[in-house]
């Protein structure tokens, strides 16, 4: 068996070349951080990467993690700027000993000192919706709810998994805002004797529950993935709810050590990715929030057509 | 009923001044933040605050949280210089909607903009300390694992529960090194329905399994603080043991929310510090890892003697 799942359509390219190379043999390793390179590198998505929006300094600064499901290996770094694959150093980091999540200036050292490719990664038509955005904001005086972070988890034939992430945060975010995406338990979790989860949207409240951590462990209780996304998602947006007023967008996509994947959001719209030895063509599916469970079908030929003309257009 | 508990004997004059706040009805909020500024006030410990070893670089970068139990509302700093009291700066980030964890730069930033008290953290004693270790790491090639962040959970007479933490991280780490304190759920978490829980020892392996959010869980489940205590980090350790090869030191404090408490080590001679309404004299214990239970006794006379002997002489 190998599977893999990821957040968002964004997801597509990187997992239809993922599923080629888990089919021939690749590792969960290997594969989970080229299909996450893959997405960092299209310039159009702006909350990715290359091409994502900047912070309200102007400055892209990007957070990213890898984890190892067999040896519960991590790596992150979180507002690191000008350096092409966040993920890749991540990756790297988690193969210290000590020091394996660094932030800022010390991450931007350790890329610099293993040869990670600079880059400047502020493009002019992220700079251009940057600007647009921030203007509609001053005038509408309604936040913009950031929520289109990477992350995946991957399951490959030798039966280990992968999970790694990779965002630029927060549209408007303060320098040096840090998110779920490289938060261990929150963003991102594995464990190949159990299965993996991944976050996007709000981290401030993702972090209010361990979300990632909370699915896994309730996939370790014998909880199927659907159940255990839909039971942490639901439970963190209705204790949020009753405790600090809202709650932030909470989109989860899980698999487990056998491929069986699942997905929870309190949104609507929310699409992810899956690719699976039963069924290896990458297929984008829409989740959409409804009561205390999450109603999933395949992308439409449609939806998919409206996905590919805006993505050309304005950078979805 | 009120109650408190904290990390490391160096928490025994903050846990004295708080137990007089609480029985006058001082709030959780305030008295964990008063406890934990006081420890980095003093320039004799080591690993917190003011006096904190440096990082590789010969600069103190400091780490620091703060949770509120009844919104679950999280503020944070990480790898933050120059700023006395980075616990009052993570407080404060808590009040913020989004952006409640920064780092670096971004975090200096937020904290001069309102008007926190700048400071330059590294004492001459802590560089001569510094310099003395570093000559034997490099005699004897035995990492040294940094061990001693406060952190501390607080139970007011309202019901109310907080949880904070500061350190300066792990001896001769690179910059920008983030440890398990600033991570919510892996250093601390805390919900006043249920209780909370704080971390210390090696940060890169607490994180492997959000120790501090499954201790709180499992009180959640029923099960007393001490069972949660020990059965999350015996379970943590094995799992390190089996999947990683070693565990780094995990040592655990918690207190639930009618003021019963509980702490759980896999080393020697972990002190905390603990005072209730039934007990309301600040007491040091000390911890013992033994088989997979935690052995736990008050400090003898000689114990605190020796630690006070030591705090003055070396500075631990």
């Amino acid at each position: 068996m190998w599977g893999m799942i990821a957040t968002w359509s964004m997801s597509l390219d990187g997992i239809t070349a993922a599923s080629q190379a888990l089919d021939h043999n690749s590792t969960a390793a290997d594969t989970v951080v080229s299909a996450v390179k893959q997405v960092e590198d299209f310039p159009f998505y702006k909350s990715v990467g290359y091409g994502g929006l900047p912070n309200e300094e102007s400055e892209v600064e990007l957070d990213a993690a890898y984890m190892e499901g067999d040896t519960l290996a991590i790596g992150a770094v979180g507002g690191i700027k000008d350096f092409a694959n966040p993920v890749m150093i991540a990756q790297r980091l988690a193969q210290e000993k000590v020091n394996n999540f660094l932030v800022g200036a010390g991450a931007e050292k350790f890329a610099s000192i293993h040869g990670f490719q600079r880059k400047n990664m502020l493009t002019q038509r992220a700079k251009k919706l940057y600007e647009q955005r921030a203007k509609q904001l001053s005038e509408k005086l309604s936040p913009y709810s950031g929520h289109d972070t990477v992350g995946m988890v991957c399951l490959d034939k030798m039966g280990s998994m992968s999970s790694a992430t990779s965002t630029s945060g927060l549209f408007m975010k303060k320098a040096g805002r840090i998110g779920d995406s490289p938060i261990p338990g929150s963003g991102f979790y594995v464990d190949s004797q159990v299965g993996g989860a991944t976050a996007t949207g709000l981290g401030e409240d993702i972090m209010k529950g361990c979300l990632s951590y909370e699915i896994v462990r309730l996939m370790k209780e014998g909880k199927s993935p659907q159940k255990a996304c839909d039971q942490a998602v639901f439970q963190l947006d209705e204790q949020l709810r009753e405790r600090h007023a809202e709650a932030g967008d909470l989109s989860v996509v899980a698999m487990d050590k056998n491929g069986q994947w699942g997905c929870a959001t309190n949104i609507n719209d929310f699409s992810f990715v899956v690719a699976t030895a039963e069924s290896p063509e990458a297929t984008v599916y829409v989740a959409n929030a409804h009561a205390d469970q999450t109603k999933i079908e395949a992308a439409s030929e449609q939806w998919l057509e409206n996905y590919f003309a805006k993505r050309g257009a304005s950078g979805k």
